[in-house]
């Protein structure tokens, strides 16, 4: 016998596109985020337009039901997992790309349009979608929208709520409403667009996102440095920060990705170098040359043993796809919980040499993949699995490299949210007041509670 | 007998920082929204410190005042005007800039720090603050924040809340928070700093910025078309959106704003075109010159007379100085109400038609300025002194402008806000959902409804 909830939701979704069987909707139930807890859900509902959402949130508010919308499940820090009994809206099958507008560079789609698909369709018209998330081959529109996704390029270009013009949402009385604009500029009442972006699905249910585009950047030239410490990497970060140089990406990963990705792989990546820097210019012209020559210069000085700009581009790439595949070939290993703190780019080497001490002091695995270039360092721990002592080791590591980060005037996440993992780093984050503020703002919008309960506010 | 809300203050701040003599807040009691109607407030409060903003909004809580914030008073949408009353918060006092990091490419400001004092400030340094309001000049940071204010460079650069990354306010239980973060990335909890920006001191009392800055871009060409219809102005402005060139300024004059900068300032403007497009580009090299000739040849399949670089940098900078300087020459013929649409780009052209036939439908001058690369018009009605029926058929034509935007898909505000003239403007564009979403965020942050009420929302 189904819930009442899901009673409800079959008068208007065909039942095939109801999931409650066990083995259907385990896979359905969480996100990537290790360690972080989910419950079993009552459905899982794959929708395929905005009816679907408004069906399903109507129920979840007439039965009181928590519903949590997912989108490729690549978040990590669980804000897509399921609470028991909830419904789970999957939007994966909406990913229609439903225009793209050259003239007013702009993209309209739906939520379950993969990062790379869109990227894609409006290359197509010279254009671009900057954010790009290591996930991008997987995660979705919706996701990155739910999360504010960063990724490799947002040093330079910005974040997901950089390109988020207006929004379709199903909000928390089961309404679809829209927020924001198609033009340049507007300011014609309250951000809500963009208080939802990075929201994680407890402000509403994004059913269509339309997203501002450039024009496809220049040709980029790739400079790799290698390091015979986390630190000197760290200095040479700032330094290059203190220069003034804004690279278009500027990526850290340290041996312990590059020997995983290459025993994966087999791509015949140097593991000599404890820390390797890729730093990524696009300037055209004269200007690029002259940035580009200025980051070899910071590499050199901050003791790089090796740096140059690449002239074999296939090297620079593979050396890219390290950095990206950084995270799966570390789960290989066992159970990685990525850490995403971000700290003032001043105290990068100090937050990267804390780190390797936390590791030290604790007796565990500390992989480092890091946004540098902004501050936005992935340490990632990774425990033997079945080891549960080394696992609390590593909760305490986790809770520490979170109050270092803090400590230095930085943020417990830079990219992936709050979800599960990070919700008592947000209030050690933040003071009393301004949670009280959080939790107004979500009463305000989501006034019967039913909006991924749970996550970002306990 | 002073009201009990003074007196409370007059607890906390010394008297002669609390005017209250008709003649001394009769100047302080509005901003330069003509029409727009203002009260007379029980005090004005010149704040030299946070906490004196504390002990007003507390003291106005306690006694159910309303309290509006000010800063230069350059607002045109009445969002700064005294209600009866009321007690309004000075913040011009505020003024210092407390740090400019160039390592971070960050500066903190109190918000009495004039617009362009912090972009001399952090010159200095070879940064740069991109929002540059027409007002630039005279407007406060504070007051750019609470109105997102745009400028000429946002077409390339973005808006305010694109460049704010952290704020301190006073919320409306007169507590100090703060919001935002000062690391190049962070999702820890809802964009609250960013849901501030743009709300018109109805949510809080900013009484401090951290705001990013860029690197000094690189000197920029000018070029200027001249042509002799609005309309095929519009249809250049078009055409550089489509050829996907972006400059980092494209403003619009007309023949009226030309005359009466000219008749006021003897700068030598030329009158003869029907309108004027100013064009800025600073790619540097070789893309540069590209970008430019791309834009000359825009102008001139559009219909230009004369399109041409300017090889003469003060000619450039006079009719820039004109752009800048519309506004008041204008004033000086008479009230002018500002229109502040912002269309698609694609309906410039449309739009600049409409506007010119809604005026002669209506018989009164509406003069052109635009931010017109990025679709934002000010129309400018200008009525004789004393004329109520031209006043009238102004308004009429008021309406109708903002009705037209709206059937282009544009928006009522693109950069003035709502305050008081776009009230009914904002209730038209966005559903009555939405309108409802405003009231419910506008409630949980301002529970006891003192915080600048009546704008923005009725």
């Amino acid at each position: 016998m189904s819930a009442p909830v899901v009673r409800a939701i079959l008068e208007h979704i065909p039942v095939e596109r109801v999931l409650t069987a066990p083995e259907s909707v385990e896979g359905l139930s969480r996100d990537q985020a290790a360690w972080a807890p989910y419950g079993r859900p009552a459905a899982v509902v794959r929708a395929t337009c905005t009816q679907d959402v408004v069906a399903v949130v109507r129920a979840c508010v007439e039965h009181r039901t928590p519903v949590v919308a997912r989108g490729a499940g690549t978040g990590l820090s669980g804000g897509a997992n399921a609470i028991d009994g909830c419904v789970v809206v999957a939007l994966d099958a909406m990913d229609e790309i439903v225009e793209v507008n050259p003239l007013e560079q702009l993209a309209v789609v739906q939520p379950g349009v993969v990062n790379d698909d869109l990227r894609t369709a409006v290359a197509a018209h010279g254009l671009w979608y900057p954010p790009d998330p290591a996930s991008s081959p997987w995660s979705t529109i919706g996701g990155n929208v739910a999360t504010n996704a960063g990724g490799l390029c947002c040093v330079k270009y910005g974040v997901t709520r950089d390109y988020v013009l207006a929004l379709e949402m199903v909000n928390g009385l089961g309404e679809v409403v829209r927020l924001g604009r198609r033009t340049a500029k507007g300011v014609a009442g309250y951000d809500l667009a963009g208080l939802v972006v990075g929201s994680e699905g407890t402000l509403g249910i994004v059913t269509e996102v339309t997203v501002r585009l450039r024009p496809l950047p220049a040709p980029a030239t790739t400079i790799a440095g290698f390091f015979s410490s986390l630190t000197d990497a760290g200095t040479a970060v700032r330094a290059i920060a203190a220069a003034g140089v804004t690279p278009s990406a500027l990526e850290l990963i340290d041996r312990h990705c590059l020997r995983a990705v290459d025993e994966w792989k087999n791509m015949g990546l140097s593991a000599d170098a404890e820390a390797v820097l890729l730093a990524r210019v696009d300037e055209p012209g004269e200007a690029g040359h002259a940035q580009a020559e200025r980051v070899v210069a910071c590499f050199r000085e901050a003791g790089a043993g090796w740096a140059e700009r690449s002239t074999d581009e296939q090297e620079a790439d593979a050396l890219l796809a390290a950095r990206r595949l950084a995270y799966p070939a570390l789960e290989r290993l066992g159970p990685v919980v990525t850490e995403d703190v971000c700290v003032p780019k001043e105290h990068v080497p100090e937050m990267l040499g804390r780190i390797e001490k936390t590791a030290a002091r604790h007796d565990i695995v500390i992989a480092n993949i890091a946004h540098a270039g902004d501050g936005n360092l992935h340490p990632m721990l990774i425990t033997p699995p079945g080891d549960d002592a080394a696992k609390d080791r590593a909760q305490t590591a986790f809770d520490e490299i979170i109050a270092d980060a803090i400590a230095l005037g930085g943020t417990v996440t830079g990219e992936h949210g709050v979800g599960l993992l990070k919700r008592r780093g947000l209030a050690a984050e933040v003071a009393p007041e301004v949670m009280a503020m959080h939790h107004a703002v979500k009463r305000a919008l989501d006034p019967h509670g039913v909006l991924n309960p749970g996550k970002v506010l306990t």
